[in-house]
This record gives C-alpha cells, structure tokens and sequence, in this order.
C-alpha cells in the first residue's frame, strides 16, 4: 500500500482565504479553484464578477498544475509549434492549461494538491495564486 | 434591459457555512456546490472524505435546480418510465440529476441561484441542502 | 495536510493476476481495470476476445466501485424507477455503473482503490472481481 | 472475409514488461498504454508516480499511432501553423497526440497495435516506447 499526501480542510480555507484577499486587495474578482494530488476539485470561488469561462480554466489550471507537477506558464514554451510538447493544450479534451495562473502546492518535494485562478490578466491570475501559496506556507 | 437578481459573496458564504455545519453534525463528508440564476457554479467545497463522484453530481444537482426551478427530488415521478419526462435524467449531457439534494434559492418568486449536494444518502443530502438554506434565509 | 492510502504496485500485479487466473479458469475473456482511491486509472487488460465497450464498461465498474466506496451491484436497487437515487446511472457523463462486477478495495475501513470487471455476464463479471480481491487479500 | 493481424497476450506481456524495466531503469514512473489496430485499448499501466493526465496522454499516443500508423512525433511537423496538417492535434476530441512517446507495431508493413508513453519527458516517453518495441522484436 502506498501512503500520500493531500491539502485537508485548513489548507484549504487558508489558500482560498490568501487568494481571495489579494484578488480583493488587487480590485480583480477571480475564480479560484483547488485541486488534491490526483487533479480532482477540492474547492473552488467565483467571486462577484468573475467570468463564467474562467469557472472552467480556473478548476482546470489547478487540474493542471497537479498533473503535470508543474507552474502551468512553465509548460507554455515548451507548448510552441515546433517545441517538444506541441499538440499539449489540446489533450485530455482541452483541459491542460499553459497560461499563466496555475501552481502546484509542494510540501518535501511531493506536490499534494494545486491553486487555479483566472479572470484577470495572467499575470494578475498569477499573482493571486501565489498569494494563495504564501498563506498556505504561513500555515 | 432586464435587471437579474443573483446570489452575492454573503450569501454564498451564509450557505456553504451553513451546509457544513449540518453535515459535520451529521458526521457525514459531502460535497456542496452552490450556482447561480444563469445555473454557472459559483462556489464548491468538497469536504476530507466527501466522494469523487459526487463532486459532478453535487454540480448537476444545483445546476439541475437552479435551471429546473424545482428542488431535484420534485423531477423524480415525472421522470419515471411512462411519465411525462421519462429520458429527462439524460439530457443536458446527463447533467440533469432528479435525486434528492438539490435545491434552488428563491426570493419573491424568482430563483436566484441553488444548491447541491452530495456524498451521503439523498435523505443526508437533502437535510444539508436545508441546513443552507435556513442559513440564508436567517442571513 | 491529509495522509492518504493507496494501491502500490505489488498490489495491482496480485489483483489482476488474480482476476485473469479465474477468468482463465472459466474461460471468459474479461476486461480487467483497477482504480485508485481517488477514482483514477491505474491499470488495464483487455484478454484476446474481451468485448469494446467492455473497456469503458470495466474501466466505469472500477470509478464506480472506488467513488461511491460500494460493489457495484449494491447501488442497483436503489437506482429503480420510484426508488431514491433513480437516475444514478446517467450522471457523471454516464459513468456510473450499477451492474455487478466492481468492487472497492477495502484495509482498515479505507477505500484504497477498486476493481472493475467487464465482458461476461454480471454473475461471472462479479466473480472474476472477486478473485482478484481474494488474490489482494493473501498478498 | 478479411484477415486482421492484431498484438496477442504475449506480445503485450513482453511490450509492458520491456517498457517497464526501462523506465525503472531511467528512474521515471511511466503510464504506458497498449492498443490494437482497431485503436481499441488492450493493455494499460500507471507505474506509482505515473502523471493522472498522462493516463489519458498516454492511451491517446497509442490511439493516435495506431490510427495514424506513424510515430506520434513523426505528425509533428505537419501539424505546424501553416503546414498541411494544422489543426489535427485538435480532431478526434483531442485525442490526436504529436508529441514523441507514442509509437505503432509494425509487421510485414501491416500495423498490427500500438504503444503510448507518458509522464517524463518527450524523449524519455520515446525511449521508454522504443524499448517495448524491442522487446516485441525479440519476441
């Protein structure tokens, strides 16, 4: 049997409580999504304003970034035409997302869950979930 | 121009808060989505041990009540074979969901947006779905 | 953060040895799909003359089995026009399986992952699963 | 009446256990997916740490090199903004992959199945592919 780790309940709370802050702070209403180690939602927010596509990028950004263990703008360049993984975005029916605004949450080197935000530009998406991120480690 | 009355942050936090109270009494881990008028999700919270599949169906379910107007329980006779929407419970992709745990939200009338959940009986379910809206109608 | 259990390796090689000794023995060729905790693919064996749709169909017994933490077979009942969770089988984009034939993995009280099995009838369908979780069980 | 050539139990048994002991010996937990030449899939594995959206990746570079009879990056090229192909990575639902890792069983020119690897890196996917095929060959 294998034993792994997951985001529990106050994780949760306190990586939505940090995002939804910054977004707050930033005047950007988001859609905040957040997804455990095996890419299925946890928990997501769309605060007031914020755009229905973005309900799907945010939840699969998170999907995303759990998946792939990676930030989901680290995958972008490699996604170019031409570059190794063109085709990327367009796998598992669309759901992997190259745009800035996903991170993995990683504790010793294991991912155990991942922040989704869009609705802003990228950068701002990006800078919501790192503010996510912070609150998480403050934890 | 038609003005639409929607759900708010306040009341979304009023009912999540209030789901999850019942159902941590209960002693049982759901799932519980809450959508708007337009049935777009806006908030969902997926609790330690609440099931993977209902996070779909805690969805369907608000998205089933904020669309049909009616708790998801009130579709189950008509849908039955030989009544009027018999073949109702695989439309919209499947998304409709005529098990007990869903209700909408209405103010004078007007739905302005539902509840979900799921991962306990539909008797479990439905009691939570309650539990939300005692909390938004105390609000 | 949560501490999660999960099927390693040596596990599923014993399950699926398992199951296609018995299947062998009956001489059925069956799909075989065993499942995580969280409802994902861990593997897959399609014998020579195992049925297409049997693919999903096993692949659909195990998601079942894992998600809603019960054999398949268990949620038949329930799941008859009049009774509470009719409708059951097309929610979830139609993935949920109420034929015999998937099983969860159970230790301690903990779903850990499941089995799910596709090609014969449901009563040879339930008894290859079976086999495959006596095989876990001498591990 | 048409005669079909299609990979047996055994071809399968040595392609994954071919594949597997290259990706243990380059130290990367693979999905590694088997597919006839229908594009029906045979055979499936997630190794402990294999990627969840490389379940999906994988299953569809084997579905794409069976279908398409070439190595998944071999369609790369063609496949570029501007090239006869564009837009291919989007067809089939997505489930047209043009990143290396996926490879189709040839025998006297007549595709007979398929492998798909995915988790590492496009060239480590490739290597892990090619090592099955070498075990196929040694047969």
């Amino acid at each position: 049997m294998l034993k792994i780790y997951r985001l529990d309940d106050a994780d949760i709370a306190r990586i939505l409580e940090g995002a939804q802050s910054k977004a707050k702070e930033m005047g950007v209403a988001m859609c905040i999504a957040i997804t455990d180690e095996s890419c299925n939602l946890l928990a997501f927010m769309r605060m007031e304003g914020g755009k229905i596509p973005s309900i799907t990028i945010a939840i699969d950004k998170s999907y995303t970034a759990a998946g792939t263990r990676k930030a989901t703008h680290d995958l972008a360049e490699a996604s170019l035409p031409g570059n190794p993984v063109f085709g990327l975005t367009s796998t598992v029916g669309g759901r992997i997302i190259v745009i800035a605004g996903g991170l993995p949450v990683v504790v010793a080197g294991k991912v155990i869950g991942a922040i989704g935000v869009s609705s802003g530009t990228p950068a701002q998406d990006l800078l919501v979930a790192e503010a996510g991120m912070v609150a998480f480690e403050k934890g």
